[in-house]
């Protein structure tokens, strides 16, 4: 659906310089774009890419105003990449508003005693069981389960294919992709003479507003209490929050990390892919953690943090690691060479 | 639903002291607990948060038994945290008996072939394929998917969205949860001129009595013979299990644990989450992994091993790890030193 | 269902040298087989469990003939494990030709506007939105989910419980496994203010043809253009594909794998299980990572790489990380040491 360059301006400011009835057909990378595509330089090391590119719209920082407007018609903003977040919103809201008005499929199973609030769209087969609560404007999509007593906030959308489970509770504005299961039991057990006896997860999963929940993660019930993640949090694909886990408000994990059992990760952290939080464990406001790193005590300090095994070649890496796992001795054998006489300082 | 602590102590045992009649309306941490609350103290080291605690009734050991009764009706049990297990499961059962009967539910797509035991709660959107067999009391979720010939044993209780595939079977008193798969093709593939080509994967999935298997799990079927998981096995989230892997009775995987193709795990081991054990190796009975370690070679002797590299703040893991990439040079350098004659001892 | 060895060698060549009658009721690995068992020799190391073996027929190699022939009926192929492979595809294709005929399960939410080719199968809750576009012999697994506008080419397999998002296509000839979801959102999010605004994915992910992916699986869809896999791709469990990902043709991932976004993988790689690779890097054709390690760098030289710290008893490993985390301190001291003049040669 193609749209005036004028309504986009309008919508979500900028300078626009050019033609206002410009028509975007679509958004595009600088090198994708064509002369129906809108595109973006988000700074000056696009530049080339930009001077190269064909599209029609150039979203671009002051400082790279005078080059664009030579060709194509320009948006000038002072965050294009903010500006480029904002419009992919609007685009596909645009699309959302054009589609089909919501409703909820025939073939759900809704129980009578769930409260759904105006504008609700349930999916097929989607089934929503005793007393769960569902905000204005929420999508419930095919195939996901809502258990009973959990609660969906205004605006926010289940994909198809999630679990949402007994008692648990996601904000308003929140996102939540297929396969993630919310509420499953967290992992407790008591050893009984080289047995497990399975101890009943009891909490349930809060979840705050605004919060992204990548396809297949799981976060798991708390064992008494509740797990808890904060507002604004955004996670990744394939992620693991254990039991009475609470993740700060804007915290973001990338995919595959995952966060034991009661540990506690502070406001605005960011968490790369791969990396774990070792249980019961405390990180500040502001911790960053690198993608493939093990988090194995608490930190509390804001800063980077960072602990993987370098890539090499094979042939490179076993002689590396041959070594390493005799490290202590190495160091010994240094000290002792230090402490010969004639070798001090 | 308010239990009467009486009742507790006569299904559970343990030596009651103070109010057979007191109330228990829930089961809570320390912290959290009310007057209505019943809550634990597992040992001398909970002594400061249980003298701050509002529960109304403590289940505590001998040692801390005098100062509970000054503040609390109180339960004294030898093992607290395994009765703290016990109790969770006695409190869910009796929610569950005031729950509604079990039905298959009309929506349900049962193949007339199959076998189902007594009590048996299908739910909605459920399908269960030809000559699939179930269990007396078993549940089967909303939307889970029982293919042809797998069995299902009594009292096993597979959530919402599991798959358990074509011949599968698993054993009495179990628990799957969402998003689990058990008996999608194992990775199989014998090259061919740069191509790959597809072993069918003509095994199953046997998995024995009181296993637990998390949400979002996979076990791949055998290539030719079954992958199996004996009695008692305790999967963790996101847990890959690699086609003709052997897991022993009891042993315990926490989150993001995986397991490449024909390993042999032995019983009563823990595997650390995300901890990896490569293909074809063996460990022994009693070993444990700590977490995000990866298993490389067969491991024969109980004990606990580890290998993952500590994390540190960046600007010093920086160093380390390019030192680290010339660590068997540093070897030879030290052994250079050694060998000349007034360094050597 | 029985075979006659001479059908087997009739499709799959071979030289047969027994009887060509003898029946043939399964695959069996050598331990397993009986005498109504095929099974396989694939090269010498085999040699001792094939004259232990009870197979009543033995595929095996020029070399292993001789003794073969004396205790069973034999196939003699010069690439047994290419002909078990094939082998497996021809008996599951027997067995699916002898079952029911493909049919669209009537409780399938199916829209007048998606166009089904010949003998497409759908199973049981399987939806299928507007302007999907599905090949001859395809087959749509129960609760599966293709959104609008996806294409699914001839005779591809999506199994039960399976995520195609709208506007993604896959090719002929593929395989994805349950739980696995293609398409939902890449990770995406401009910073503004200590919050994250969601950049809207609009791109879609394009799978070439014999692609398999595993249970579980996570593709996210590209923010402005496609993620591509390429044709002949193989994807193990629970892998992670991050958007505008680019896969070579033929590579093969093992499981728990994954890669960030933007990053472009070479053709015929292979990427151990556990494996990570960072955003935005590129892997040259022919190369191949280890399990667990992680490619924190492009590698634009085909070759094997590694990168993880070797396992050892716990003890053992914690002063070898001990020391490692004041290695490059070492580094220094061990060149004190020889900068003494008299340490130098």
């Amino acid at each position: 659906m193609i749209a005036r360059l004028a309504h986009i301006v309008e919508a979500l400011g900028g300078e626009l310089i050019g033609d206002p009835s410009t028509p975007v057909a679509r958004l595009a990378t600088l090198a994708a774009a064509d002369a129906q595509a809108l595109s973006f330089a988000v700074g000056p090391k696009y530049r080339e890419a930009m001077l190269a590119s064909r599209a029609g719209v150039l979203v671009v920082p002051p400082v790279l105003q005078a080059e664009a407007v030579a060709q194509a018609a320009v948006v000038v903003a002072s965050n294009p990449y903010l500006y480029f977040a904002r419009l992919t919103q609007w685009w596909v809201a645009r699309d959302r508003a054009a589609g089909p008005a919501p409703q909820v499929h025939p073939s759900a199973v809704v129980d009578p005693s769930a409260r759904l609030g105006a504008r609700v769209a349930v999916g097929p087969f989607a089934v929503i069981e005793a007393n769960v609560e569902i905000g204005d404007d929420a999508v419930i999509g095919a195939h996901t389960v809502v258990e009973r007593e959990a609660v969906v906030g205004a605006g926010t959308r289940l994909a198809p294919r999630v679990q949402l489970g007994a008692r648990c509770r996601i904000g308003a504005r929140g996102l939540v992709h297929s396969g993630a299961v919310i509420g499953a039991d967290g992992f407790g057990f008591a050893p009984d003479g080289g047995a497990w006896v399975k101890i009943e997860q009891l909490g349930a999963v809060a979840i705050g507003d605004d919060v992204e929940v990548g396809a297949n993660c799981t976060i798991d019930r708390g064992a008494l209490d509740d797990t808890v993640i904060e507002d604004g949090v955004k996670l990744d694909n394939l992620i693991h929050i254990g039991h009475n886990v609470h993740i700060g408000a804007h915290t973001a994990m990338a995919g595959c990390a995952a966060v034991a059992g009661s540990a506690r990760i502070g406001r605005g952290c960011t968490i790369g892919g791969d990396a774990k939080i070792l249980g019961h464990l405390t990180l500040a406001d502001g911790v960053h953690i690198s993608a493939c790193s093990v988090v194995t005590r608490s930190i509390l300090q804001p800063g980077t943090y960072t602990g993987f095994f370098p890539i090499d070649d094979n042939a490179t890496w076993e002689k590396n690691a041959a070594s390493l796992r005799s490290l202590h001795k190495l160091r010994e054998r240094v000290r002792a060479l230090e402490r010969i006489p004639h070798n001090k300082d």
